[in-house]
């Protein structure tokens, strides 16, 4: 029986072409990235990531070399349900979610690449293909942006492809966020989808305001108003703000979504592939968002996420995240009049360039 | 001003005397133990901990060095509230609980015995004192333990001065913990507090069926029925089980207590100090079980526990632990009569044995 050999982790701190900022995590140089490599005894192998943004990828890296690899090596490789819960319970006690997600994400979506690669498939089609075509958007990190930066960088996203945009909010005055949503709104027209990010600076109440000062703008959704934890929150500014709400990138767990789907606290679920468990939890919180009626979205991870929502029916919007992967990938993504293709390749068909990422190793 | 100058952590791996079970965590030959020592700019020294069961502490050893150290030095050692939040955001992107909370509660900690050292006060009257005096009980680890075992175990927690017990439940057959249970019962007789804890086992209405088979028993409580992630759940089991419900050792943020105190899933919270963000942390959970007119335990980590309880006035019984590391301490807690006294020793007291600590040191 073919079994797992090796599980192999490197850990790189790799700078951004430009410094970003939001409202919560300040500026951001660099992110940090750790990514596992999954061998079988056939000698083949699976390539799954997860990142950070500034600090605690560390973390993820002790995670795996520490407990996860004992747990895998030796095991079928296909049994990924099976893998996912011996990892899971392998670190319950220390952490439930948490860093324990993110270090489980990078291994599971190892695991899923190896199976798909096997089967010499592109994972969207392992999953039970729905529509190879996903509808993207641009994630600006742009918060400290002037209100010439700003439009600057949406000709930018409109030129690469672009036909959604999301912007930051969150400034010091609610008067500068609606100031630069109308600049915005009046630059892309009535029509553009443009989507809002708090990134949790808000209370409760505060979101409720922003949300009707922003009602006039027709945003998509207003992602992350306030802390993922107020569940009860979550469910007012969506009940009283009058704009759909999206949230998951600070949501580690299948259940945290349950809880926040069930009790309506969120219109576009956003799981990150990369901390909400790998591709075998995104798929759940996609399930579970589609018995509840509701359109699925993501955070970050763009690459191998257009897999997993390739293959959900209530695919929504892809983020096309900020963070400068793709200089490290040998075939970025295409993006094309605000739409993606997902690869033919066989697993999630990406190649990282390890020579380039080398000189960033931690 | 005074600053805090050092942060110095350091991991062990500590052999107990006995191989515990329980029904998650399977056997446990050893704990994993991370300490840390804050040291200010006069030279004053305060001391915190966290552990883990078999497997994690790697994270919160590369947690406090490579991110919150260099939030701490520099800071007002004095202001802890600030420093907390400045920790959590610090590693909030890649963990928002789990790990994360297991690392600062270990700083934190370190940050209440100091400032109660520079005091020259316990920390338990630093606190607010309510009462010294804490009841406690003995949390036997003793799921396979034979029948014979376990009596033993309890007469010699009773030898011990212990006047109440907790047993593990869990096993293969609910016969079986329904056999053993009884046994216990008649062995203790009628009036002696008796909890039993299934450590996450069961799904909800198992656990519902096993409240109602263990009713006669009379339980104190009965602990972590099924996975702290089920808040609906555990209203169920609260309502239809007829038998209070302890659970908290697993939960890692002051919301998830929130979300479950005031959903009605809990009648005893247990935090575990060194899990659920520290002091700092545990008050603010024990302030709002007051507020919700409900009764305060904790979980592990006794030595540091009891002078938070010992401020509750909600206070209702506190956990001895099962782990070992009163071999690793000069003063160990003494109990008499079902109950122990909160040292008068400034901060909380705890003086480890470096030297035989030190064997084990990872």
């Amino acid at each position: 029986m073919t079994s797992i050999e090796s599980v192999q982790t490197e850990r790189f701190t790799v700078p951004l072409d430009t410094t970003f900022s939001d409202s919560t995590h300040g500026s951001i140089p660099h992110f940090e990235f750790v990514t596992v490599r999954v061998r079988d005894t056939d000698g083949a192998e699976g390539m799954g990531y997860t990142y950070a943004v500034n600090s605690g990828a560390a973390a993820f890296d002790a995670l795996i070399t520490g407990y996860l690899e004992e747990v895998l090596v030796g095991q079928d490789p296909d049994c990924v349900e099976k893998l996912w819960q011996d990892m899971w319970w392998k670190v319950h006690y220390s952490g439930r979610g948490g860093h324990a997600t993110s270090a489980i994400s990078a291994v599971d979506i190892a695991l899923w690449d190896l199976r798909a690669r096997r089967a010499n498939m592109p994972l969207w089609r392992m999953l039970g293909g729905f529509d190879p075509r996903v509808k993207v958007y641009a994630g600006g990190i742009d918060l400290d942006f002037s209100l010439p930066q700003l439009l600057d960088q949406a000709d930018a996203f409109v030129a690469a492809g672009h036909r959604a945009i999301k912007m930051k909010a969150g400034r010091p005055h609610l008067r500068e966020d609606i100031e630069r949503v109308r600049a915005m709104r009046e630059h892309l027209g009535d029509d553009f989808p443009l989507m809002v990010d708090a990134n949790m600076r808000w209370s409760v109440d505060e979101a409720i305001r922003a949300a009707r000062h922003l009602e006039e703008f027709n945003l998509l959704w207003l992602e992350e108003p306030t802390i993922p934890d107020d569940i009860a929150g979550h469910v007012r500014v969506v009940r009283e703000g009058r704009t759909p709400v999206a949230t998951g990138e600070n949501m580690h767990t299948l259940y945290e979504f349950q809880t926040m789907i069930s009790a309506g606290g969120v219109t576009y679920p956003e799981p990150d592939i990369t901390n909400c468990g790998g591709v075998t939890i995104f798929r759940k919180i996609g399930n579970v968002a589609e018995a509840h009626n509701l359109p699925l979205t993501s955070h970050g991870a763009h690459d191998v996420t257009v897999q997993v929502l390739a293959a959900a029916p209530n695919c929504s919007i892809m983020e096309v995240h900020g963070f400068s992967l793709d200089h490290y990938v040998a075939n970025p993504m295409v993006i094309d009049e605000g739409y993606t293709t997902a690869p033919e390749r066989p697993g999630h068909g990406i190649d990282l360039d390890w020579e380039r990422l080398g000189t960033f190793k931690v």
